[in-house]
């Protein structure tokens, strides 16, 4: 007995992650509620984002210029190349304010379960990125998971032969946490990893 | 760093209800990643709700036709009207099957803290539709929260000296909880409200 378009909204909506059908409602109704101007800023900005967004030719950013802002900015150090699995990693990165280096976005992470092989990510890219210029150290984010470290294992052997050192972001308690809350390969990793203090 | 039109369409996302950041930035990046065609289909459908639906002028309802599908229903016992604050409850009301009468929506509750007052909410239309109508029960199905009881009270006072039921839906435990996790009030209505079996 829903009208069909407040259905169809609702319907399009429970298409995006995290949305089931009580959230995709609730969200139809604030639209319903909110002014005209506002449900048409959103459309725009969606159809906006698919129609100006693209891939950085250089890292695979999303972008709306060519190459990205990032790897445009000359204060930026394209000597240090973090390699993450997706473009939305870099902004995870880029918060912490301490990272001055460039990015190369692999689009994914080796994964022999969901069918993606290396011919799947963009880890010749960055091997050509590394043949051609002055790149001293490529850090590896890739995710703290098992798809994540065959990624950095096969990055590092990829490279292994080419004149660049390869690091791996470090694993240890996150910060804030409580002690008794670390799983036990976290912890293990955490004691692995100890430094002097 | 993050490319305007995209950071664009988080702001406009961070704008929905329970949608923070973090969240906005997942929305944004699987639009970006899904095929033009969906994304449109999503902007599309945000502005034909904002276009095509508007309140039924009976019963306040969420609709694309005049009277709503509800009120039109032949089928349906007009003599019955559900109350209810807002056009979403109607749905929770509906997936019951059990009900077979007519709605009034209210468009909000009684809330002296936010400033809302019988005059802000549609007590007036209901009292009309009793008054002018074959209206025999009106089951007030406002939320059991404090604006929601005193909104019910009120409605049972304005129709009080019409020749019509008042009923309000039972408060006691839900179905399929743990006895353990009811709360003092609800568990007080339960015992109060307790039936022979």
């Amino acid at each position: 007995m829903t009208a069909p378009p407040l259905a169809n909204l609702i319907n399009e909506l429970t298409k995006l992650p995290g949305v089931g059908g009580k959230s995709a409602s609730r969200l139809a109704y604030h639209i319903l509620k909110r002014p005209v101007a506002e449900a048409e800023s959103l459309a725009t900005a969606i159809l906006e984002v698919k129609s100006k967004i693209f891939r950085c030719s250089i890292c695979n950013n999303m972008t709306d210029v060519e190459p990205c802002a990032i790897c445009d900015d000359p204060r930026r150090d394209a000597s240090i190349i973090c390699v993450v699995e997706e473009a939305f990693n870099i902004a995870t990165i880029e918060q912490t304010r301490d990272f001055r280096g460039v990015f190369h976005v692999l689009l994914g992470a080796l994964s022999p379960l969901k069918g993606v092989g290396p011919q799947d990510i963009d880890v010749h890219g960055l091997v050509r990125r590394v043949q051609s210029g002055n790149v001293r150290e490529v850090i590896v984010a890739t995710n703290p998971n098992v798809e994540g470290e065959a990624t950095a294992l096969y990055i590092a052997q990829q490279l292994r032969t080419l004149d660049v050192k390869t690091t791996r972001l470090a694993f240890g308690l996150p910060v804030g946490g409580d002690l008794e809350y670390a799983d036990q390969v976290t912890m293990a990793k955490a004691l692995e990893g100890r430094r002097e203090i």
